[in-house]
C-alpha cells in the first residue's frame, strides 16, 4: 500500500500542476438547466438540491480530470443538506475516484482522542478508515484520500488519525495559519515559550521568527509527522498542513518549521491570493504544497470575462479555463523563483 | 421567539438538573436484540447499524426524559455510517425535541466566514439556520437547539453562527478548555498579551491568572456573546462555551472571565470527573453550567453493579438509574457549596 505523501506527489508529476480544485456547491450558483433537471425529478425538495449537487460536481470533475491531480469536495455544503447532501457528497467522492483523481475532503473535523474508542476515533473511522458492521465486519466509510483536521484540542485528537494513515495510506491536513481574516485571533497570539526576559537572547532572533500559537502548532504538526510510515520514499510525510495563501510572510515561518509536511494552500483566487503568494509554502524542490481554488473554479462562468463568453450552459468550459490558467500561473511563478520541478528533468 | 440561553434555563429549572445525556452510539456496544432486529429487517448493512443506533437512542432518551431537561447526540458516531447515519441522527434529533428535550448537537464544527455564503456559514445554515432549496425557498436543516463549535479559526467564523442564533432563538457551545488528557498542548500555551517584563506589575497578579490560549479564547467568547439579542431575560447569553471537568482550576478562571455564558461540562463519569469538579464552572446563583455525561449513561449497563442487576435487556433501566445518580451528585455538590437553585425557593 502506498503511502499518500508519495501518491499525491506522484499525482502532481503526472499531470505538473500542484494544485487541485475545490467542491463547495451552493445551490443558488447552480447553473439553472441543472436545477430544472433535479426539480423535474424530485420537486422543489432537498433531494432535488442533493442530486443537482452532484451532477454539478461531476461535471467539473469531467472538465478539469486531465488538469489537476486532486479535488477537494468541501463537506460544510453537502452535509447541511442532510441525507441527500451526504448523498451527494459520497456520490462525489466516488466518482472523483473512478476516474483516478485524489480526493481530499474538507471537513475540519476533531474531537477528543486518543483512541479508536473515542470521538476523534471516530470521526477518523467514518473518514478515512474502517467502520464496524452489526456482526464486527469492518468496511470502508467515505474512504477519502485525505481530510483536514482542526488540532486545537491537541495531540490525542490526532492520534487516531494518524493510526488509520499509517493502515490506509491516507493523509491529514492539519490547520496551521487559516486563509481567513480573523485567523489571527487566535492562531497569531504571542506566546511565551522559550522566551526569558533577562536573557541576552531575544529568542525570536535565535529563531528568526516570533513564537506564536500557529508556529507551535506548526511544531507539533512536524512532530506528529515524523516516523518512517508516516514519510514516503520522496521524503514528504502524510501528516500535512493547511497554510492560506493569504499570509505568505506566515507560510515562510511554518515551511521553515514544518520542514517535511505538504501544504494544503486556500487562499487562491477568490480570496486574493496570487500564484507567487504561495511560493513560500513550496520547497526549493518545487514540491511540498498543493494549492486550491473553489469557487474561483466552479463558479467561473458567473463572471466576466467567462459570463459572455460561455454561459450558464458551458460552466464546465468556464471552469476548465480558469483551472488552466491557475496551473500557468502556478507554473510560471515556480519557473521564476527557479524551483519548478519539472523544468529541471 | 425565545432565547436559547433562557430555554435552556428553564428546562434545568422544569427538571430541577443541570445535566445532560450524551448519546455517542458505539455499535460493539448496543444489545444485541436491538442489533439482531435490524439485521433481521436490513442485512449486515450500514443500514442496520443505522436503524440500530435510532432504536438504541430512541430508549435511551425515553429513559430519562423526565429526569434532564437536554441531550447531546454526537455527530461524529452517526456521520461516521453515511447516509444511514445522518438519517438516525437526524432521526434521533427529531425524536428528543417531540419529547420536549432540548438538542445540543455534538459536532465541533467551523470553517473560514464570516457571511451567510461562507464555508462557516454553511455549517450554521445546516445545523442551526435555514438551508435553500432550488427554488430559493428556505427550510430547516438539523434544526437543533444548540452546537458545539472549534473556534481556532478566530472570530469571522463564529460570526454567521451568532446570527443565527439571535434570527432563530438558538445557542452556541465554543470550545474553550476540553476535558482531554492533551488539551493543554495548544489551550494551555501561555501568552504574552499584556505582559510587559519591565513593568513592576506581573500582568498575573493584575488579572489573577496567567494568560493563556484558553483565557485568550473565554475573552473572546465573553466579547462574541454581548448584546441584547444574545443576552436573554435570566441573565446568561446564547454564546456558551465548553470547558472539561477534569479541570476544574481552568474552569474557576475560565468561570470569571465568561460571566455571562453558560458552560457545558464534559468529562463527567468515564472520563473521571466528580459533581464537586463541575462546582467551578456554576456562579453563585446556581446556574451557568450543564454538566454532560454519554457512555456512563448510555452504556452503563455494560458495567457492574449494572450488568447484574438490570442486563443488557434492560439497558435503559441502568440509564436511567446512573441519569438520576448523576443528577443527585450534582445537585448535593450545589447544596453542599450553597449555591443550589431551587434550594433558594
Amino acid at each position: 500500500m502506498k503511502n499518500f505523501a508519495d501518491r499525491l506527489l506522484d499525482a502532481i508529476d503526472e499531470k505538473q500542476n500542484p494544485s487541485v480544485v475545490g467542491l463547495d456547491p451552493r445551490i443558488k450558483d447552480i447553473p439553472s438547466h441543472i436545477k430544472e433537471e433535479s426539480v423535474k425529478k424530485f420537486g422543489n425538495t432537498i433531494e432535488a438540491v442533493g442530486a443537482s449537487f452532484l451532477e454539478f460536481n461531476k461535471r467539473i470533475i469531467d472538465s478539469v480530470v486531465d488538469i489537476v491531480p486532486a479535488v477537494k469536495p468541501q463537506m460544510a455544503f453537502h452535509e447541511k443538506y442532510l441525507t441527500p447532501g451526504i448523498q451527494a457528497f459520497y456520490g462525489t467522492v466516488n466518482y472523483a475516484k473512478s476516474k483516478g483523481l485524489i480526493v481530499i475532503e474538507d471537513a475540519k473535523r476533531n474531537d477528543i482522542g486518543p483512541d479508536k474508542d473515542s470521538t476523534a476515533g471516530a470521526y477518523s473511522d467514518g473518514h478515512i478508515g474502517r467502520i464496524e458492521l452489526c456482526d464486527g465486519r469492518e468496511v470502508p466509510g467515505y474512504d477519502v484520500d485525505a481530510i483536514t483536521v482542526n488540532a486545537y484540542l491537541g495531540s490525542d485528537c490526532v492520534k487516531p488519525f494518524i493510526e488509520d494513515c499509517k493502515k490506509y495510506g491516507k493523509g491529514i491536513f492539519v490547520l496551521v495559519k487559516t486563509s481567513n481574516e480573523s485567523s489571527g485571533d487566535i492562531q497569531d497570539i504571542d506566546i511565551i515559550k522559550g522566551r526569558d526576559p533577562d536573557s541576552f537572547f531575544d529568542i525570536s532572533d535565535v529563531l528568526g521568527y516570533t513564537p506564536t500559537v500557529y508556529t507551535e502548532m506548526a511544531s507539533f504538526v512536524y512532530k506528529w509527522g515524523i516516523g518512517i510510515e508516516l514519510k514516503g520514499e520522496r521524503g514528504y510525510s502524510s501528516v500535512g498542513a493547511v497554510v492560506g495563501a493569504t499570509y505568505p510572510e506566515q507560510a515562510e515561518v511554518a515551511r521553515r518549521i514544518m520542514q517535511d509536511a505538504i501544504i494544503l494552500v486556500p487562499g487562491y483566487g477568490h480570496q486574493g491570493g496570487k500564484g507567487k503568494d504561495t511560493l513560500p509554502n513550496f520547497k526549493s524542490d518545487g514540491y511540498g504544497a498543493i494549492v486550491n481554488n473553489s469557487r474561483g473554479i466552479s463558479f467561473a462562468y458567473k463572471k466576466e470575462p467567462f459570463k459572455s463568453k460561455y454561459g450558464e450552459r458551458e460552466f464546465d468550459k468556464a471552469a476548465r479555463e480558469v483551472a488552466t490558467m491557475m496551473k500557468e500561473d502556478i507554473t510560471k511563478a515556480l519557473f521564476d523563483a527557479g524551483i519548478l520541478a519539472w523544468s529541471k528533468s
